[in-house]
This record gives structure tokens, C-alpha cells and sequence, in this order.
């Protein structure tokens, strides 16, 4: 079936261009982000719930929500369509009455960012492309390895200094050219622009190319159906660079369209302390100011965000909000999540539990209300932060009078 | 429904005791292990193709199959129906016809482990125990970590001096209380079994708890019925403890009752050059002598298995073989079946690709063949041999001139 894209809306002025190989608006420059537009006449009449039923349990089953070709194969690995846990242990330490946790670390290279890489290499095929690059603090990155060498493509990946070791490794398995840049995201960043630009790699750094956000979409496509009229209260996510609250928060409203949802849920976004320029400029209702960034969530240390609009729009349109959380309530999210929910999240991962528990406590979130949190990257990412929140092993002998003495203190 | 099983077969005796709570044959001892038994003609009516149809995607679809009873409340995680890849560019690189890859990586704590640990902690609670104890290479504890967490089941852990660190963070993060014996895995292990004596905890180590090994049962039921008739010729599995192999060679056997199978796949035991004291026990038909242990695999770096008497009985029965291979061949299958397959492993994980290959240019398993290989665990969990097989990031200024250098080279 034919794509139902019909154009992609610029941000910031509003014009409309033709669905194509461009990466930002050319009115406005790297500010003017893209937004994909569809027939949602058709799609609605497409996405019937007989038609539902039918569809594979991934993110292809929402095939007609994407700016996918059906003449490019998709990829094989099993994305998306990640298991959603009820955690009323969980509920009841962070002050809720109702808590479920959407487990994303749960996709093949064990973040969120799969669904991103997963449009951006069908992207690539799709515009002849045999080489893709992106600029990421590590899971874009190794998501965007994987992805690629799943289906065969040459990747480039511009990392910064302090990428965690687990997620370079990552990439470098999967055959990846990495090129950990000496400086910061920012300049990882501009570097693979200039490069994609230079060497004619397709550029798939998720802040500016408009498709990518499209794959982060499914997740709040997802949480529609997956919940559908028992939908909560609350979608709670933790903000980077703004496009996984952007896209969420777009997939919830695309599916109000098929009537899947009645109402969407409020977005409650999470920044940390040491990195929130998000936040700032959706208080202060004025443009974005870059900050610096200190913050043990790597994944979401971004001092320079592309996307803020987007997040913020999505936020507003959901009469949500911002908070923001420091690295100590980051490593006791970590621990609650794990010893409660179950779920061993990164430090982004959990930064919603984190900022859930905060929004209670300053009464943004009310106590007898409901909410989802996305857990956007698995634990195993990072274990320098997870050790700083795990605590020790006890080495012992191995007989049974040291384990006595060992249990005893 | 009540449970269906029937009694518990020693598998050195061939006596049958009641179904309770008893780990090894009263009359045999610890060589004794006890194989769960179920009233198949029941089963075979009860798990129709009508039935199958409406059943969850995970384990507990697999409820009959399994010694679990429907009084205890099941585990929330989300665990087994991991997805199967068909990966012909690995195949190619392998030299067979046709290949596949189970990623069972994608289980709740990255690892095939979460399906015993999910049946062990079931009958913790069916037995009301409030802690739950198991001696671990890793793996296992991690899983037995997760899944106590996510129940809210007390536990402790007795891990080997050698258990990589993110294994440990794991476990640490979920809460458990970790023993980091200053011994080896065996030391580990009779330290625990010790230990669940002494102070009434239960025992989930694999190697002798009979209830284990069909949680691990699932993956061979999940294979039978996710091929059906179109089922490959081998199954591909590494071998540590027994276990393992020994459980999905069941879960294949008992699908041709329900019809699911018209025959049982060949199993492929695959273990280290550096641990294969099953291999020599299967070559040489005699009973089992412990050897030392020494590879980069240490999921399967067991000199003492428990369970190698149920892992020849299986590879037998399907007129299987085995086969073990170096660390250099696990390294390089790492690299492989990430790059050409999309699957980060870790070395235990991967070297059923390895022992394919091997058998492959061995002439045991013919090119024209087909297989599947289950990837037993996520690469993440042992990064230090990940890093041996992948590689180096290069390091460049943030500068387009530097990086025209670097590509030049």
C-alpha cells in the first residue's frame, strides 16, 4: 500500500514541503524541524479494529503511521510492542495509586532508540543511501550498529568522550566505524552534519531529521493501544534532546483519530538537574538557551537540544508539565525501580520514576491519579551508575561459618 | 486446572517419587536428579490448535507443561516467545543452507535463565518459602535477582570470585544479598546448598532443583510450535551444566504429543575447549569426571556439571552430537552474529554459532542443512570479552580535517 505521508510542516514558520530527502526546513535554516503530515481520513479507515487484530506485535503493525516505503524490506530484528507491568510495590513507594512501568529497554539493543533507527536505516535504503551516521551520547548510536547491521548498511558514529564503555563496545561489535570525538555531544554533533554533508552519508541524528521521530511515535502508539480507554492518567519521560516526549506525545493524539483513545493523557517530561534547558524555556514560555550539562544520565545530557519545540508543543497540547530531578533522586529511582518494579533501567531510563515521585510530592501529580512510566534504556548500559546505586557484594570464604558471621553483622 | 504432573523420575534409578518438595532421589543422593513427569494424554487434549490459538505469548502459555499451580500468583515479567531471526548472511558466513537465531538475550534480566528462575520462585511461594537461594556463574543469580524482586521474595546469591562485575551489579541493583565467595563455582555451590540446609531457604540452583530445568523446558516448546513442520534440522545450544540442552531437548520431545512436531530436531551440544568434561563423558560413554575450567565463555565454564547425565540423554535421543570450540572461535562468532546476524551475544551466548561453524567444516551437520541457535544471553552482561572481540573506537578532534585523516588511514 502507498505511503500516507502528505507533506512535512515546518515548526517554526509553518510551510509545508513535499515528502523527500530533506533533513530540516530550507525557510529556516537547522531551528526549522520537520513534521511529518498524513491522510488520517484514510488512515482511520484503514487502522479498523478487525484490521487490528490481525497485525503483527511490533512496530510495523503501525506501518500506515510511518513514513515507510513498502517497496524497502524491513528490518528483521523484533522491535517494539515491549511489555507493560503493573507495580503496585513500586505505586505505593512513589505515592500513586496506580502504577505501570513500559519497559523500552526491552528492545533488541535494549534501548527506545531502536524504534528510531529502525525508520532511519529503512530511510536510508529508501533514498539509496549505503552509509548512515548519527551523533549520540551511546544508545542512538549503538541502536543505529545494530539496526545497520542487521540489514546490511555501512554505519558511521560520532560519539563523545564520555559515552559510557558498555554502549561504545556495543557499537563496535556490530561493525560500526566509531569516532569518539574530543569534546562534547555538540560538537560530536555538528561533526557528523559536516560529514554527512562532506562524505554523502545519510544523517540520521534523531534532533533533526524529521523521519526519526516518526519511529519514536510507535511508543505512544503503543501505550494507546496497549491501555485503550483504561489509559492513565499520566505519561511520564524523560527529556534529552525532546523528540522521545515529542514523538510519544504525537502518537498519543494520531490515535484519537481511529478513536483508540477518548482523551490523551497529560505528558509529565523529565530533565535532570544539571541538564534542563528544556524545562527552562517551557517555564519561562520564551526560546531555548543552551546550558552546559552534569548529570549521570548520560541519554538525556543534552545541552543543546534540537527538538525543544516539539517537546514542549506535545507537553502544552496535553495540559502536561516539567520537572526536573537531581543524579541522588536518579540512583534511588534506580534501586525502587529495580527492587519494587523489576525493571533495571539507566539512569534516563528511571529519570521518570525519579521525576513521577517529585511531581507527587509537589503536588503537580495528585496521589490518587494513574500513570505509565517509559523506561527508554536498560540498566546494563551503564553499570558505573548502577554500581553507584546497587551497593556491595559481601566476599566471604567459602564455608558455611563465614556465611554465619557474614549474616550476623 | 490443576497441575498436571504425574510424579518425579530419578534419572539414574528410574524410581518415581510424589511431586513435592524434594530436590534430588532420596535413594541416589546428589547424583540422584528427578525429572518431572506429566499426564500427557491430558495435555495433548488440552493444548489444542483452537486453544493455542487464544494463549499469552510467554511462558505461561506453557502452563500445563509446567510443575506450576494456578494458586500462586504469576511472576509480571514479561518472559520466553523471544523472537526467532532468519539471518541468511550469517548462514553464508557459517557455510550452512539455512540458519536462524533465537534471542533469548531479550528476556527480562538479558538472559535465558529468567525461564527456570521464573518457575523457581513459583514454587518458592507454592512451597512458602520467603527467601530463595541459588549459586550462580552469573546468569542465574541476576535472574533469580530480577524475578524475586519483581515477586517480592527475599534472596540470596552465592556467585564465584570470577562472575563478571555487570552480572553483579545486576543482581546488586534488584536488591538481592550477594556472596562473592572466594572460591570457584563449585565452592559457590556447595556453599549454598549448605547454606538453604542451615537456615530453610529454598534452592533454585539449576543443577539439581528438578523444578528448574522446565522453566528452561519453554524454549524447546517455543521452538516447536514457533516452526512447527518447518522445524530445522538442528537445534544449537551451549552446554555448561547440563541443563540447559537437557531442558529445551524435552520441550522438543514433548511436542510431537500435541502433534506441534512430526520429529525432533538433532541437538548440537556445544561447549568450551577450556570446560568439556560433557563432551568427554558423551564421547566416551562413560560416567562424568570433573574437570577445571578455563574460557572467556563463563556462563558455561562449569568443571563440575550436575546435570550432564539429562544433557546426553537428550543430544541421544535426538541422535545428536557434540562439539566444543576455543575462545578465539567464540570471540570471533561474537563478532559474526553481531554484525551479520544484528544479535550482540555474550560468549556463552554465541558459541552455538561457533560450534556450528565447527561442525559444519567437521562434516557433522552438512552444509545443505538447516538450524537454529539459541542465543543464551545478552553481550552486555560481559563487556570485557566483548571488548576482545570488537575492536576500537578511533579517536579524533572535533574537527571535519581530522576526520578526513582518519578515514584516509
Amino acid at each position: 500500500m502507498a505511503t500516507l505521508v502528505t507533506g512535512l510542516r515546518c515548526l517554526v514558520c509553518g510551510a509545508t514541503h513535499a515528502h523527500k530527502n530533506i533533513l530540516t526546513c530550507p525557510k529556516c535554516g537547522e531551528q526549522g524541524i520537520l513534521d511529518v503530515e498524513y491522510d488520517f481520513d484514510c488512515l482511520a479507515a484503514r487502522f479498523t479494529q478487525t484490521r487490528r487484530d490481525s497485525l503483527q506485535r511490533d512496530i510495523w503493525r503501525y506501518c500506515d503511521f510511518l513514513p515507510v516505503s513498502s517497496d524497502v524490506p524491513l528490518p528483521p530484528l523484533h522491535i517494539g510492542w515491549t511489555p507493560i507491568y503493573d507495580v503496585p510495590r513500586l505505586a505505593k513507594a512513589v505515592g500513586i495509586s496506580k502504577l505501570f512501568l513500559k519497559d523500552d529497554g526491552r528492545n533488541p539493543t535494549n534501548s527506545f532508540k531502536d524504534r528510531a533507527s529502525a525508520v532511519g536505516v529503512m530511510k536510508a535504503r529508501e533514498f539509496s543511501f549505503d552509509t548512515i551516521a548519527c551523533a549520540s551520547t551511546g544508545n542512538a548510536a549503538s541502536s543505529l550498529a545494530g539496526l545497520s547491521a542487521a540489514i546490511g548498511l555501512k554505519s558511521y558514529i560520532f560519539v563523545p568522550q564520555r559515552a559510557p564503555e558498555p554502549k561504545v563496545t556495543q557499537l563496535l561489535i556490530f561493525g560500526a566505524t566509531v569516532m569518539r570525538v574530543q569534546g562534547t555531544y555538540e560538537q560530536a554533533f555538528d561533526l557528523c552534519t559536516q560529514a554527512c554533508e562532506e562524505f554523502g552519508w545519510y544523517n540520521r541524528s534523531s534532533g533533526i531529521n524529521p523521519f526519526l521521530v516518526e519511529g519514536k511515535k510507535t511508543a505512544g502508539l503503543e501505550i494507546a493501544e496497549q491501555f485503550g480507554k483504561n489509559i492513565p492518567d499520566w505519561v511520564v519521560v524523560s527529556v534529552g534532546d525532546g523528540c522521545t516526549i515529542g514523538g510519544i506525545g504525537k502518537g498519543l493524539q494520531e490515535m484519537k483519530r481511529p478513536g483508540v483513545l477518548d482523551r490523551v493523557p497529560r505528558l509529565l517530561g523529565v530533565q535532570a538537574e544539571g541538564a534542563k534547558p528544556v524545562l527552562e524555556a517551557f517555564k519561562s514560555r520564551k526560546d531555548l538557551v543552551p546550558t552546559g550539562t552534569n548529570t549521570v544520565a548520560d541519554s538525556i545530557a543534552v545541552g543543546t537540544p534540537r527538538n525543544w519545540r516539539r517537546a514542549i508543543q506535545q507537553v502544552k497540547a496535553s495540559t502536561g508539565d516539567m520537572i526536573a530531578v537531581s543524579d541522588e533522586e536518579i540512583l534511588d529511582a534506580m534501586r525502587l525501580t529495580a527492587r519494587l518494579g523489576g525493571v533495571f533501567g539507566e539512569p534516563a531510563g528511571v529519570a521518570g520514576v525519579a521525576g513521577l515521585k517529585k511531581a507527587i510530592s509537589t503536588g503537580i501529580v495528585k496521589p490518587d491519579e494513574s500513570a505509565v512510566v517509559v523506561i527508554t534504556g536498560n540498566g546494563l548500559k551503564d553499570i558505573q551508575s548502577a554500581k553507584q546505586a546497587a551497593g556491595q557484594a559481601i566476599d566471604i570464604e567459602p564455608k558455611l561459618e563465614a556465611l554465619q558471621r557474614a549474616l550476623r553483622k
